[in-house]
């Protein structure tokens, strides 16, 4: 393995998540909170610092190696090019985020190279490289969360499109949304019925859930619990996601074929209450020449972004080819 | 131009169409009846015939030239494996053409290397080289007529996935076709809404045209008149299949974000009745990321297919690098 130390760092927009990336072996793991409304300087600066930390760490505890040439890789949030390591669009979760020179700016503050990526297409990379999709030439990430976001990877090579937008598996429009609004203005899109908040308004809007007192349940994970404890009109809205995104995603294997489908995010810890329609209606979709296409839960859990954030340094730009990483996690 | 005579064939459902293929420029057409119902010996028996003419009306037009070697490129109905040139499936309208070693059969019979690719595939692959996607990396073909199948090339590579089968975004499922049969067997599929049959099927629902008699109009010709003379009924049918496409095509902008989307087939000649909603329907569902995505009626009519399937001698297997090709028609 001849790549360089990378010090990849996944930017999100509740939290920074950064480590090191040594011969394919994730470490010396940092979480700090993203300053989020506080405007891109006090993000940038908090990459930076966080990034520092993971450098100090690891040379403390490699005393003896000389210092090496460390390079930064980044999979952040909002709509990112890799080509010119800029924001070209984001979320007002993230404020004053659009327009910053993301790659620019940590070389300016850490004095070493940096590469990014939009944090799904990094999750892409890394489950491709050492997780689920490790092994195949094309295969496509969902992560399906507070968004769902997707990366498609055909020839060992990611898909980023043009404006680098590509992967918005959230915003094709399915019959289960139909008069849901979506966070992205647009009206009927597989966000609005099957993101962690879609959940939740789902149940919401199912039992009248929204009295003077405020909704009994804030937060898809106590919609998780309720639901696991046998409240059916819970179960029914993780049912009903789960069933949107299996339909919308065997609809797009019908149009990209991939060797593999791999799920991952927050919803898909969410147990067989949502994966068993997944899966079913994901295999109802499939035409008969896409059949048998293998749909798995994603392995590498937060380390994928950052696997696939140090790859931008060992494997080509947004590319899988003649690599070989392992995670220090879930593969080990 | 550096790259070898090319007899490029078309194998539709109904018709072979093949003409010559020279430094870019279609020549001697010919067109057969598809002896569809007569099996896969039929099949390649016509093409071989038709393909021997053309190379004869060829070389008796130019009986200067020294008698080249001739290469064979086809574009194929039915799932077409472009590594192996065999058929991977086929619908029934071509009888037992599913299993056939196309290429291998082809090679026997004319003793020329011959190519071959699914003829929608064939069709993005002509329309990037020469049509309506020239000068663009990213593109996404979609042809409406009988089904609705489609190309999508990435940069300058045609996708064709796993199993060749790629491209089927006429199974991506809708709203509007919920509970409508898809002829995949499938149900709520975009072809079952915005197909040319699934027109007519939705007109002869909503004017119970069914009688004894038997309907009215029962090709897609007959009904787009009927729709030109201002019969609402039909109007609709055009209306709502022309909107069901466009938002399906959107939703897949928003996952590809290609540099454009180029619409042929034979539903694209329907109109500003079938355009319109169309186009609305697109621009609709498109994310503030995707916007400003071009969408183009095809340029090169029958020839793309013609074109891309040529295409396969002269810019690698499927991919439209370092190419330059001009159609002979509307281009010139």
């Amino acid at each position: 393995m001849t790549s360089p130390p990378v010090v990849a760092v996944d930017v999100g927009g509740t939290k920074i998540r950064a480590g090191s990336v040594i011969d394919g072996v994730v470490d010396h793991l940092r979480e700090v909170p993203t300053p989020a409304a506080a405007g891109a300087r006090a993000i940038l600066g908090t990459i930076a610092e966080v990034a520092r930390r993971v450098i100090r760490d690891t040379e403390v505890s490699t005393p003896d190696a000389s210092t090496p040439t460390w390079r930064i890789g980044i999979g952040s949030a909002g709509v990112i090019d890799p080509d010119t390591g800029t924001v070209v669009s984001a979320t007002d979760s993230l404020a004053g985020w659009a327009g910053t020179a993301l790659t620019a700016e940590i070389t300016a503050r850490l004095g070493a190279e940096t590469r990014a990526v939009n944090d799904v297409h990094a999750h892409a990379l890394g489950e491709a490289l050492a997780g689920a999709a490790c092994g195949t030439q094309s295969s496509l990430l969902v992560a399906a969360g507070t968004g769902i976001g997707g990366g498609f990877i055909a020839e060992n090579r990611l898909l980023t499109g043009r404006h680098a937008a590509a992967g918005h598996i959230g915003h094709l429009p399915v019959a289960a949304a139909q008069g849901l609004p979506c966070p992205c203005g647009g009206m009927g899109h597989l966000e609005a019925i099957a993101s962690g908040p879609a959940v939740l308004s789902a149940y919401h809007r199912a039992v009248g859930d929204q009295g003077p007192g405020g909704p009994r349940v804030s937060t898809t994970r106590e919609l998780a619990e309720l639901a696991d404890s046998g409240e059916a009109p819970a179960q029914r809205a993780f049912e009903q996601a789960g069933r949107a995104l299996g339909s919308a995603l065997g609809g797009v294997a019908n149009v990209l074929s991939p060797e593999v489908v791999v799920i991952g995010g927050g919803l898909s810890g969410a147990g067989e209450l949502w994966w068993v329609p997944l899966r079913e209606a994901f295999e109802t979709e499939l035409i008969p020449a896409v059949r048998g296409l293998s749909l798995r839960p994603a392995q590498l859990g937060q380390d994928a972004a950052l696997i696939g954030a140090a790859s931008l340094w060992s494997s080509g730009r947004v590319s899988t080819d003649e690599t070989t990483m392992t995670s220090s996690g879930e593969l080990q």
